[in-house]
């Protein structure tokens, strides 16, 4: 049997744990894995690790933002991802209350046309009001199975109240779809931000007096109750504390059929950088918590409360995070889709907290699993797609803006040094990034639909 | 030792428990409870049994609803009141965007200044914005420390969001007071209202539909956290299910501070009601709920869940209350001031449900204790106002609204037969019913500051 | 009217509350509360605080242990008792396989006839076996409705299995008993008493590793479940630890009747002690904990999750501790009956922690309740028992060995500085105790049966 | 690539899902999975299911039992398991007072070196006292790394007491082994089935009376606190109720690190048989429970609360369990090895419960993970184990004693219709079971260090 592609002699991580073995690629899927697979190309992986491509599974491209817009397109933001070993992206359909859900879908899958690497979307929810079931249901025909409400952001008219969320959740229920929530309080965190307003404190050390944890914590009870109740699947986005996490825990004991996110930055970084110079930068909602939570997040890794990591990556540049003296006039959002898995790689991995399977967990099979795209994608097994990333475990980075390939000039992170770095990128059997370049084309990336 | 009046040998219900004893009245207080108590007047008590005067602790005399009033002025429902063994009311401020908390509350006490039995207020809170927290302080200061937030009724907006909540409940806890909610989620019952009203279904029957459990299950999950974070007691109106009382029940594990009320519609009307042609009377919200959950009620007496029982005293006349078609367009309520301690007495004491004690905690130490006006109301002791009424256990009646003294030509209980009927009340020393007449005056009702 | 005896002008502490009263007494009764209550002879109380006798509930008068006695027999320690407020002692039969458990009731009646106050008994259950359910019955007929139970001690016997409790629990509750549980893990604390003895650690230093916490905790969690399946109502003896406390506080919350004792050394002392030179003289089971445990049974007691306050009450002598090297050798036991009132009013009331109120439920009413002698015990009411003490609150005092009446030559509170202490003792209308005297006579205390 | 063995054209589940692939076997090992791996020989899988093989992970072959052992010896046991598509069996090594554990592991290897597939062993642990912890190390050493203790079974001496748990599961936690619980309350059992032997009852249909359900919750929750409390990892041995799977769900929220087996008898049969005239045939320990608890344990199949589903396996035949009149005569334990796989694919797969996928976690990869011999068994993966069972899933059979192998001459499901059987059997790439005859060798079997 010879393959299209073989990578030969590395560390694989397949579902059924990390073995030493071949991989043999042919028409842009898995065809074999073995010990002596060879193939018209064969790349040596020895002493490196083969673990499936990553998926985010929560980005921004080129989002709309206040008449601006995200700084990475689909282009230049799945480059920087294929750099940084993801294979996948998952970015969201536009919401508003003039269109239809279907067609939103359909004009941002025009806009993705351009990526590098495959993607698929969650439908965002904005406007929708009871009464438009079928719009989720024909969402499903197009392939869009998760959609994503918002319990705050009611001043710029994103917000799903709990009457919109009940009728949706019901109505996804029956779908065998999953309801997404970025859960935070609405009222509490307006009624926090006037209060500050009013005192003229809107420096950047008064965001987390904005956004308390209660917030979370509050909205994530909430929206589980709402779920057990409709019987939905419900995905929490980007949970940021301690409370939040055990609101997803105990809604889980609950008989809640719960799936848990959180990002890099709720288990790197905490609101003492808050305090800095640049401070504005690292304007992210939920923002930044403190140690504590970090260490409990990292404890919901460990005991599997948390199923993914991604990176709700939705970066701006310094001239658009320009600071005016009030975090109100801030774009949110933080650089990362290709930080996401060396940083996961170093702070999990090379310390010892993870094992390499549960890294593939978190970035790979967990999302894959969630979006109901596995085993096509998230896995190295026979007739899954050949997306893979080839680490080396030795590579020491510090990490630096111009170093990365986002269309961002900061990068949170900066002088963090990892320990691992991808240095191949396979997607669908072709080589796509290697000796530091992309080599793919644009456009080559396809929509994946969740079944 | 010469009382003015003495109470003699009833069973008297004592915070230490039923005795056969004298009880002795000078200048409105209780000053002897003993064994051979004389005064210049003299009540045979023998065979009976005096329980303190009832408080009922959530009523709406004279309330504005729509250009229009329920139909009991704080006169017709005090003396009604008076007839059903009630010795003092808790009333409401009339809350408004356009006034301050402490106006509301004076122009309240004058227009409750006819009544002829005991009042206090709790302060409703509707309008208010963060920031005014000095209201609270000024209200205090006037004798008001529980104050009412309605998590529903945006549409008529009296809705507090839950911004408002925190800062007030803050504000509130500092102070020492109590937060009272009419918990129910606003959001989903508008979104299952507009379901109903497009398609129609606007009958009695669909009023459940409008307003199931998981309204108030929900709210008094959400208020139970925003108290516990913030400190301040709670006071969760009028309970209807069994979900909400479970919501209760946990939220007191979690080590929220919370008083938990009902009402006899709750405990003793279900949602069958709703196929009677007559069903337009029966409109409260929150709505009847199902034997099942009366029959969880009745366990949350039992255990110690609920603390008082309250009757949501609000009526409407037939006339008020005509029916055009659609719930929507009634006014809600029910009368019951008059009904309250004998339908508890007869489905509770006399069933042998609960001790004739706990009866005295449900309908008057207990609330006296959740407004701190104890030992002042609520307590057969030396030194307590002389609130008494004598109730005849052997006395059987057929409740008919006509019989009734409330400002209403029906009642909700017409023809249910109950044991036990309140034969002489008095109100700070004072008999203002005997023989079935009320023979007090005007104006004799005093405020009563809560400490 | 003019009674036996009046006690006039104090602040006497009802069920409803402490009001400024005379207390009229008659034929050992309480005839009269009132405001000008004259009697043949009369008690100047003003300035001071007259509450409802105190009941220590679980004492262990002249205790049969391995061929010796606690140091106070009926006479002495009833006396004691007088001098310290309390009117009111629960001892124990004296269980044994050999015998039933109506004839132990009855001869421990014979044994404590001598008391000076009144007493009644726990039934101890030892040596019982499943299909002796009759000896419950015959019990209750003599007035015994409480039975008291060791989870622990199998070495001497005492020890009931599950299979037992189980049996036992089942029969108890059909009769509308008690169960009484000294809850410790028996086999875990001789597993680890074992391994401290074969490695030669029997110092008073070691004890608190002999008895963790877990023992305590996990006794209380299952003999719960064990209550909530059968149904009866279980009083756990002497809570000394946090985590036994929130055993019982989730019991409780999963609908166990759960009643909570714990003692003053458990609120007062810590291990620290076992480090002092006569550290054996503090051994009592189970073993002081450490002050994070003293501060959670603090929280027990502001929060009702403890009913009442008992002192375990079993002294032993200097000499009948006689240090011999190793704690396996001590009779364990700590004098306390005369300090309960002094030391829970010190502590508790005079530094603001609880209410007067509060110290009457927890060291009166609580118990008096618990063992269904209330109102007769417990309570200053019309038709009470006239037992009262009269506390001076102003009156500050050392606690010393010496200075006390128990027959014991040390206390564990030597040296603590105390304010407020008894200074009347009244038993059913005759005063006992005055200007530190005991004035009562030998044998006067009568059995008050279970009701 | 040409394999020693391929196995083509079935559908193949792997960790990563059920895909269509061959798997290529050389040298025992999984050495390719594609989809074009050619061997020396070939087997067509087409339109058949080629699962990792079962593990069955409790079993009790020629167990010593009152002087008579267990019908199956590692023979006829593992024989019939091959027919059963069970490629590994976990026995237990023998415990008693006089031996130390490594002997025991030692001599039960000799006995078990007849297999004809692959085994583990439990080390049982009985009469173990605190002081002898070095015996876990040494088993250790000896690839025993699951410790088997009773709660139960005083009277035959094989019970553990809690101090015996206490200090055993710390020194297993220490090792990083795991303690395995047969859990249930050793003394309540003896008090009832006393009381039943007192009161004549001992036929069949009283078994469930001498061992409620509280039994095995109760337990489970203890020994979950005391696992809690040391950090050890825990396995519950076949939960058989509701209650029990709630205790178990309920400690593992609170923290325990468990793991949870059932078996099909307590998935698929129910107390019901204990009327039939034949009933004694169907002793088991814990008894079959009622149709509820079936339900609520395919509940805990369904959520992911049980980790595996083992048998028990401990045949006796008729003669053995010949029916004196009392069911304390019987040997307890059923036949099941041989019939684990098929009754939990028809049972499961066929009726849609579950997917094939959860099948193979439930009785493979669960197993070998709880076990830590995964991946070398439990998965279809690269350098794996080549164990596998081929399923035909459209052939039907009924299940009837003289129809399978197992040396047992009944069956408790005989009669049963299944949909689903395995036909072809391979043990570390040997073919051992084909055309429904065994064609391997005795003593094939491999023994498996835990690693």
């Amino acid at each position: 049997m010879k393959a299209d592609l073989a990578v030969r002699g590395g560390t694989v991580v397949t579902p059924g744990g990390a073995v030493r073995a071949d991989v043999g690629i042919a028409d842009g899927k898995i065809v074999a894995i073995g010990t002596d697979v060879r193939g018209k190309r064969e790349i040596d992986a020895s002493g490196r690790i083969v673990l499936p491509g990553a998926i985010d599974a929560h980005v921004h491209m080129e989002l709309p933002v206040r008449g601006d817009r995200s700084s990475d397109d689909f282009l230049s933001g799945t480059i920087a991802a294929a750099h940084g070993g993801v294979t996948t992206i998952v970015d969201f359909s536009v919401g508003s209350p003039e269109t239809r859900l279907p067609e939103e879908i359909e004009a941002r899958l025009e806009t993705a046309a351009k990526s590098v690497i495959d993607f698929t979307l969650h439908g965002e929810v904005v406007g929708w009001r009871p009464g438009s079931e079928r719009e989720f249901a024909e969402a499903v025909g197009l392939g869009v199975r998760t959609f994503k409400f918002y319990t705050a952001y009611s001043r710029s008219g994103r917000m799903s109240d709990d009457g919109v969320l009940y009728a949706a959740f019901s109505a996804i229920s029956r779908l065998g779809g999953t309801a997404m929530v970025h859960a935070e309080n609405d009222a509490i965190i307006n009624a926090l931000t006037d209060g500050l307003a009013r005192r003229g404190e809107l420096a950047m050390e008064s965001l987390p007096k904005a956004r308390p944890a209660i917030c979370e914590e509050e909205a994530i009870a909430r929206v589980a109750l709402i779920a057990r109740r409709t019987g939905v699947r419900l995905r929490i986005a980007h949970i940021s504390s301690a409370d939040g996490l055990d609101a997803a825990r105990a809604a889980r004991f609950d008989g809640t059929r719960l799936i848990a996110e959180t990002c890099p930055h709720y288990l790197l970084l905490d609101e003492g950088v808050y305090a800095r110079v640049d401070a504005h930068l690292y304007a992210a909602m939920p923002p930044l918590r403190t140690p504590l939570d970090n260490a409990a997040l990292w404890d919901g890794i460990e005991d599997g409360t948390i199923d993914m990591v991604v990176t709700d990556h939705c970066p701006f540049t310094r001239a658009q995070k320009r600071w005016t003296g009030s975090f109100l006039d801030l774009p949110y959002g933080l650089p990362g889709v290709e930080t996401l898995l060396p940083l996961m790689y170093s702070a999990g991995v090379a310390t010892g907290r993870i094992t390499v399977e549960r890294l593939a967990e978190l970035v790979s099979s967990g999302p894959a699993r969630a979006l109901r795209i596995h085993p096509r994608k998230g896995a190295i097994a026979i007739g899954s797609d050949a997306d893979l990333v080839i680490i080396d475990p030795e590579k020491e980075m510090v990490i630096a803006a111009d170093a990365l390939h986002m269309n961002c000039d900061f990068s949170p992170y900066a002088g963090m040094r990892v320990t691992g770095w991808p240095v191949v990128t396979i997607s669908r059997g072709a080589v796509i990034v290697e000796d530091g370049k992309f080599v793919g084309t644009t456009g080559r990336g396809e929509f994946v639909p969740q079944g």
